[in-house]
């Protein structure tokens, strides 16, 4: 389709910031002919503390209507822990079934890393979105008092692990590489373990050049920091997925650099789009934010609208402007505008 | 007291070799007038395939009467993921009611780390050993059919918190730097989440040199490499401390090098020590594996029973070993005589 309805969420603290400038690309790097219609949604800290609202039905009916999703940062120091993030960006993940939880990781050429002799990263995480101890299937019993007990389920269903195994072997046969990994924890949690496991295997019959692997999720932090290069996609559970990638971000350069696409691949619903990073109150308003993540996220989000060159040129455009870059550090609106010529160009 | 009885569980795979080393360290490094008593348990892969057992009730007993544990490695791709774990290393952690799980974390002078810029590490893991994902509080309903439903109950208790939390205080309280970083994933599994953090707060009034931090576990992971001297006692749950303790290893030079302590403070139990790295049934029977995480987990045991001097003993001499070996590979029994000749001297 040669049109774009977008929805955006800009969110909390630098998602405001940080969206501008994923918005001011996207506009760039599209064909004159393409339209592109945004709607900005009124979603996040502020609007909790002026209506307690997360996330209204109506809201969600009307999400639902877009094409795509872009969203910035959720939570607030001054919004009790969880209400944002379960009320609002995972509620948009469960209503909208984003079982794929794309989140790629690359070691840009110049970019720095925690890590000495420099490896060659270059893995996507497939985490997935709908399950696990994610589904707030949990409680707690005399609640503040000495006698408290509480309780987090973690659901797992064939239904959910066959699809997202199925989308990582997908992706795993398109690479190069051909090679999957599987994270869990088996030798502890034996029934989501052996039920992740179980399916891992059959579905990779169907697969046969596609090379496969498992390691628990404990192991793999150590492989993250040791041997980066021998990961090519990796598929593991919410919670898994949710630690491993912002220790991914972090040995690739950082959090600023992180994309992220909430996915329905059947797409029944919109998927969404969004950094891995958080909404940094510490540092918002300020125009220190990287965009950089965003603006990844946005390439995604083409890929996915399926303009594979725009996200291509974007992602190119990153690279060259990482490699390129002095040592001065730039605002928000500089990285923005330097990607927006390079993109143009 | 000035004697010994130790139970000793080599377990599988590599487990012989580093427990014959702590063994040997651990008789060298007592004053002459301290008795040890030492009574080997074939526990593990070859005895649950002789006999189908685990852990049998008279052996679970027999252990009880020990001073303390001192543990190789548990488990063998040869036995099913789960079985050796779940039915005799955690069963013995949950049976001795082992609430501390201690696992030390530092960067010997001259010892390599996959992190460039050398930070100054030195924390200790203060991880919950007996409740939250480790319960064995799940299950699966028509399994292996297309409708599968697998459940992990996370399980934690007002109770099991305090006293895990509470001790972590007195370690920091005792230490120079005198910080204490909750990890936990609050803004998700609030159920859980919000009650460590309700007892961390509480309990804190009571500690006021100790100044604290909260840290998501996904970024916690992130500053494990951006920025480990910033910790010095981290406390967090039975999984997450699984997961950080590994990457901790990693970042300190190796999972050749971290030991750890299952304790019960109350001193109901006998006390279990172990390295943190697994059986590595790869290099099993070559005399490749590094027994020093053994002999460190020795030092724990040491420090437990009351043998403080000793302990250090071992510390110092693993220290001075690291910082003077040569390039050269060495034997694991070359490095635990080398360690032997050390702690005598
Ligand atoms: C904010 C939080 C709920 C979220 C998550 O845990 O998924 C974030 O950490 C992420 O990785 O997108
Ligand atoms: C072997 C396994 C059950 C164990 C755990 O998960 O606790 C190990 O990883 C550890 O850290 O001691």
């Amino acid at each position: 389709s040669r049109s774009i309805n977008l929805a955006v969420i800009p969110g909390d603290g630098i998602g405001q910031e940080v969206v501008a400038q994923g918005l001011k690309v996207l506009g760039s790097v599209l064909p004159q002919d393409v339209k592109l219609e945004t709607k900005e949604y009124d979603l996040g800290a502020r609007r909790w503390h002026r209506t307690g609202e997360t996330l209204p039905d109506t809201e969600l009916a009307a999400l639902r209507t877009h094409d795509a999703i872009l969203l910035g940062a959720i939570g607030d120091p001054s919004v009790p822990s969880g209400v944002l993030e379960r009320g609002l960006l995972l509620k948009l993940r469960f209503a909208f079934d984003h079982y794929v939880n794309l989140r790629p990781s690359k070691l840009f050429p110049n970019q720095a890393t925690p890590l000495s002799g420099r490896p060659d990263i270059d893995f996507v995480v497939v985490r997935e979105g709908t399950e696990g101890p994610y589904t707030g299937n949990g409680g707690s019993l005399r609640t503040g008092t000495p006698a408290e007990v509480a309780t987090e389920v973690s659901l797992n269903t064939a239904y959910g692990v066959e699809r997202v195994v199925r989308d990582a072997y997908e992706r795993a046969n398109s690479r190069p590489r051909k090679k999957l990994t599987l994270v869990h924890k088996n030798n502890v949690l034996v029934y989501a373990g052996h039920l992740w496991k179980r399916i891992f295997d059959r579905v990779g019959q169907e697969y046969p050049d596609v090379s496969t692997d498992y390691l628990h999720v404990d192991a793999a932090t150590i492989f993250f920091v040791t041997q980066p290069e021998r990961f090519d996609v990796i598929v593991t559970d919410n919670l898994f997925g949710d630690i491993l990638t912002d220790l991914a971000a972090a040995v690739t350069g950082g959090i600023g650099l992180a994309a992220s696409a909430n996915i329905n691949p059947d797409r029944a619903f919109p998927s969404m789009f969004e950094p891995v990073h958080g909404s940094a109150p510490d540092i918002a308003g300020q125009g220190k934010a990287d965009p950089t993540a965003t603006i990844l996220s946005v390439a995604l989000l083409l890929r996915h609208l399926r303009f594979d060159a725009e996200a291509a040129r974007i992602e190119e455009a990153v690279a060259a402007d990482l490699a390129e870059r002095g040592s001065a550090p730039r605002t928000t609106d500089e990285i923005g505008d330097a990607l927006v010529v390079r993109v143009a160009g």
